[in-house]
């Protein structure tokens, strides 16, 4: 018999924004690889490459071409997972196990950069602040849409994730449902903030300030910690400081302490493994319904697979698939990990 | 306008085992794919391999040495993720954001067969069920233990899926709580049965049997099919057709029926690429907490990720982790070419 410590010992933590355990191993990171290395590009890319279909002037795979565009540029998803198409829906073809419903939505591409060579961290500040200024309009324009109530902005980094193209860029899927994970999060933010008249991420984000061991980065509006409850390795989530419940609502400091945070955020954890760190990344806020949401709060979650080094990743299957998430390092020994990266992106202090 | 086709426009459909929706959008497999490609090892590999940890007669990463198995072979895994030791837990560590409590447990793994190069689908009945008994008597062992309250078996299948040895072999981690994915699939099935007193399993599977479209096969005892609700491209589940709530209720002929299917199912996935499929799998069934589970029924997933090839698989990231799951294929398809592939494996068929 003894005593738990939560450094050593196994155990389960609560995450109260979807109300699901992770189980947490702390010892298992000492246990040796023998399985599945990724491979890691090295090679150095163009500032154009000409057979890349999100590059500046451009054919695209339906025979448009890019316009010479300085910053973002934003076009629909030429594979969109989504249409637009209005449907008409017999009610009569639900069933206990056949529930289907017809979904309507768009899905664009986001270009970050006419660069093809940038990512997030070795951009300037307001480079990235122009991207946020286009992740407000696109949620402003998708939103007032009458059957859009909500809208997903996300981004896959690295073809580990996924990612068919280095060229910088983000989706956005907009669509008439809450997204289940959304649901589950809406559900949560909307219990607490009935009780207790606060987000549940204001309270929250002042008692991990007050712990300090999960915290990464923190600036004037933005904390970027590791959760409590985080999933992956080097899992992180920001959170502006104030109850903000969507993008639009930043002031013109909170855009530029975003961008800030994103760059120094993005910056650690390529300088981690000194790699392009992949991961995928996306904004949960407020839906767009045409309704009041002050129980939303802005954050921004960042789910890297990466593990041990930058051939190594994290694999979620069976016992997590089956059973529950689980995580063979503590988030306080990650949080500090990152704490210690350098905010000088490792490229450019080479040189 | 026009009239809903599940067969060609993106809809939701949602999974009554956990309540959650998947996004289905059946033109999406159209789009060409420029990503990442898996390495698929063509590698003949020898019955036994000195160098393998698992093989008989080997000596493990532990110093013990591996018995001269002729079946299977059960040992506690030398890098658990649970520990036995009890913990003594102060209830007040407990608080709204920081809720933690350990978790004890006890992780094995179950080798299923002596021979290094065999897979479910090249070994024999008999060998499979070999298997079966086996994972009887560790679900009846561990079962039994005082603070077991759910006994997870799995099975990681190919580098793709996480799993470091090609040696055939399965984990069972067996632990105090109910995972949180067998929680939800738990609340379900108990409120199924309490309003229909049948289990919903039972139900589901005589309605799929009905309507035939999503069936792979079918025997006696058990029906493997695409769910409904499948995530993943080439998901299935075997259930049995009696309302079985657990393993160690099998009679001797479900046992023999159960590993027929295995055998077959299994064949079908190597057959479709001309691969070894990689998958997950895992049992899902009544937890060990000594109480009567008349709600629960047998069923197993396999979860496999590939999608287009033995080499391209389905990437379940940005809105996939931060929205919902999203399928490129419907189910319907995906159960069509199973169904369409042969029982013979494409390995004894050449020979
Ligand atoms: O126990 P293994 O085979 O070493 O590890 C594998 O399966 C585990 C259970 O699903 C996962 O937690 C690991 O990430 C995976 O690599
Ligand atoms: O849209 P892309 O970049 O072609 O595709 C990528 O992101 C999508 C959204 O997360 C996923 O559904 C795909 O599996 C993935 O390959």
């Amino acid at each position: 018999m003894k005593n738990f410590d939560i450094n050593e010992d196994p155990h389960r933590r609560f995450n109260p924004l979807i109300n699901e355990w992770v189980l947490v191993s702390p010892h298992r990171a000492k246990r040796p690889w023998q399985g599945q290395n990724e491979t890691v590009s090295t090679e150095a890319l163009p500032k154009h490459d000409p057979s890349c279909y999100l590059c500046p002037g451009n054919v695209r795979a339906n025979g448009e071409i890019n316009p010479a565009y300085k910053n973002s540029f934003v076009f629909d998803n030429d594979f969109a997972a989504l249409k637009q198409d209005e449907i008409i829906f017999e009610e009569d073809i639900k069933h206990t196990f056949f529930k289907a419903e017809p979904e309507q939505g768009i899905s664009r591409v986001v270009c970050f950069s006419p660069r093809h060579d940038l990512t997030l961290p070795e951009m300037e500040v307001s480079d990235i602040e122009n991207i946020v200024k286009t992740w407000q309009k696109e949620y402003t324009e998708l939103g007032s849409i009458k059957y859009i109530n909500h809208v997903q902005i996300f981004e896959n980094k690295g073809s580990v994730m996924g990612c068919s193209n280095p060229h910088p860029h983000g989706q956005i899927w907009a669509q008439s449902s809450l997204p289940t994970q959304v649901e589950k999060t809406h559900n949560s933010l909307k219990a607490y903030y009935d009780k207790n008249k606060r987000t549940l991420l204001e309270d929250y984000v002042q008692a991990e300030l007050r712990v300090e061991s999960r915290i990464v980065i923190e600036n004037e509006h933005f904390v970027a910690l590791v959760p409590f409850w985080a999933i992956w390795p080097y899992e992180t989530m920001i959170v502006s400081k104030r109850a903000i419940s969507k993008i639009t609502d930043f002031n013109a400091e909170e855009v530029t302490a975003y961008a800030k945070i994103l760059k120094q955020l993005t910056i650690k954890y390529d300088n981690l493994f000194n790699t392009s760190f992949p991961y995928s990344s996306g904004i949960h806020q407020a839906p767009t319904d045409g309704l009041d949401h002050p129980e939303w709060h802005f954050h921004m979650h960042f789910y890297p697979p990466l593990l041990r080094s930058a051939t190594v990743k994290k694999f979620m299957v069976g016992y997590e698939m089956l059973g529950e998430s689980q995580r063979d390092i503590t988030p306080e020994k990650s949080a500090e990990i990152l704490r210690q990266q350098e905010v000088i992106h490792y490229k450019s202090a080479v040189k």
